[in-house]
This record gives structure tokens, sequence and C-alpha cells, in this order.
């Protein structure tokens, strides 16, 4: 059932931004789907403990964007619908500065485990209807202090969700 | 954001089996659905580092059942759809041997952790059309030596899908 697949990652366009393919199982009575194992190449490390898992639901039409990190990693697989997401690299000292990746999560075909290090804008919408679901399991608990929000619609970013 | 209500747990009639109140955000862009920190009551113990977190979708009118475990317990949220769970005790030695559970998991008023100890058998259906989706937090990775399975019609169970 397991497969090496999931212990590869694969490196984008930003620095430090990761992919892993994860597995589907799929069965008639409906799809098991892999998400985190100890053992994993993105397995995230907790620094006090176990951090947390959420979800966030986006639906169709809608955008939730922008927001960034401080201190949380985060770690993302998409178990229903299809996400379009987008990120930014704004970090000084980033050999990727200035570099926008905008990718796809969820199923059928881009069913990855993505890692996003601290500093990272990121933003998504729903390309599925009625929506997407996002699992986040990020290594540290929610800590509103540690991130910052601004509108979809910030100049500050290179990218236009119109 | 937080609330006290996700650190109090609610017995069942079965010995172990444990409910816990979670929050829903709910966005005009779609809800942030709290699963697990490491601070709440029915936080897992990982014996040997992180187990795994993993999805199980079912498809309406499908039935997924039955299925025990020797060593790994479960921790169930339902962030998409509702689902219909069906649990049975058949520990010798359990003040609750023989008694069976049947509870909804999901939303938008069933949105509560449940933790599954060790022993106990369970099944699954989705009430909500098109399906519903599980994540399950369990306190060690997957393995197949030490769970079982029997049909959804077997009579060891003193309960019907139908």
């Amino acid at each position: 059932m397991d497969s090496l697949v999931e212990y590869t990652t694969q490196e984008t366009s930003i620095n430090g931004v990761k992919l892993q393919p994860l597995q589907v199982i799929d069965t008639p009575q409906g799809a098991v789907l892999h998400m985190l194992r100890g053992d994993y190449a993105l397995m995230p490390t907790f620094p006090a403990g176990f951090g947390e898992i959420y979800f966030s639901e986006v639906h169709y039409g809608e955008i939730k964007a922008w927001k960034r990190h401080q201190l949380q990693q985060q770690l993302f697989a998409v178990p229903w619908g299809l996400l379009h997401l987008v990120l930014y690299d704004p970090r000084e000292q980033s050999p990727t500065k200035g570099q926008v990746l905008s990718l796809s999560l969820g199923r059928p075909d881009h069913y990855n485990l993505l890692s996003i290090p601290c500093g990272i804008w990121y933003g998504f919408t729903a390309q599925s209807h009625p929506g997407a679901l996002l699992c986040n399991c990020a290594n540290i608990p929610h800590d509103p202090h540690e991130s910052e929000h601004i509108p979809a619609t910030s100049p500050l970013i290179p990218y236009s969700w119109a």
C-alpha cells in the first residue's frame, strides 16, 4: 500500500517551498488519502510538542489572501476539491526574492503535500464546485500575533486574482 | 477565537469512547475548522514519534464497516459532509461490553472530535450528498497486521446497516 514516491520531495521556483506526492487509494466506497506520517520527508519539527491541525474551506469564487507567518510553518494538503494557490517570496535574503509561484493542490491530479516556510505570502481560491477544503498541519499552534494579513488586491504583491 | 468548550470532553455509552466539541469559525469565504492542538483534552500520545494523518471519504449510500485495531487509537473529525458512525464494544473486560453506539459526526451540528480506543469495532456511512470526508489522526502509523476487518453484514455485531 505504501510507495516510495511519498518519500521524495520536489523543489519549486521558491527557495524552501517543497512538494511531496501523496498516495490516493481508490475504493468503490470512497478513497483513502494519505497526508502525513512520522517518516515523511516533509514531516515538520514541532518545537514545543505537537502544533495544530485545522481545516480551511473556501467556496468557489471566493479568495482567501494574503497571509504570511513569522514563526509558523505551513504543511498543506487538499483532500476535497481543487485549490488554486499562489505564493510570493518577499524575503530580502532569499535567492528567489520576488518570485511568484502559482500551483494547484487537490484531486484528482495534484494530491500533494506542500510545505511553506516562514516569511512567504500565500493565498488561495477554489477551482472546483462547490469549493475546496485545505488541511494544515502547522508546526506551532495558532497565534494571531505572529501572522500578517493584507488584502487580496494589495499592490505589494505582483499577482492579480481577477 | 479559542473557546473553553474545546478543552472539555463528553463520555459516551461506550467506556473510553470520548467526544470533544470543536470550534467552527464561519467567514463569507468559507469556514475555518479546528481539529487538534497539543493542549486538547483528547490529544493522543504518540508512542514512537508522530503517528499518521489520513483521510477516508465515503460516498453517499456506501458503507465502510467493520474494522477494529489492536494497537492504533483513532481520533476522528469530519470537516466535510455528515457521517453516520456506529461503534460496538466487544471487549471482555469492558463495563460496557455489548453496547452499540450510533452517532453523527460532521457539519453543521456535530462537528466534534471522537476518540476511539483499541478493541472497538467501528463503521460508517455518509448521511450527506455527495459524501463525507473523515480525517483520522492516529497515534501510530498504519500497520495492516494490527487491524481486523469483517463484513458490514457480519452477525457478530448486533447492528443492521440496512
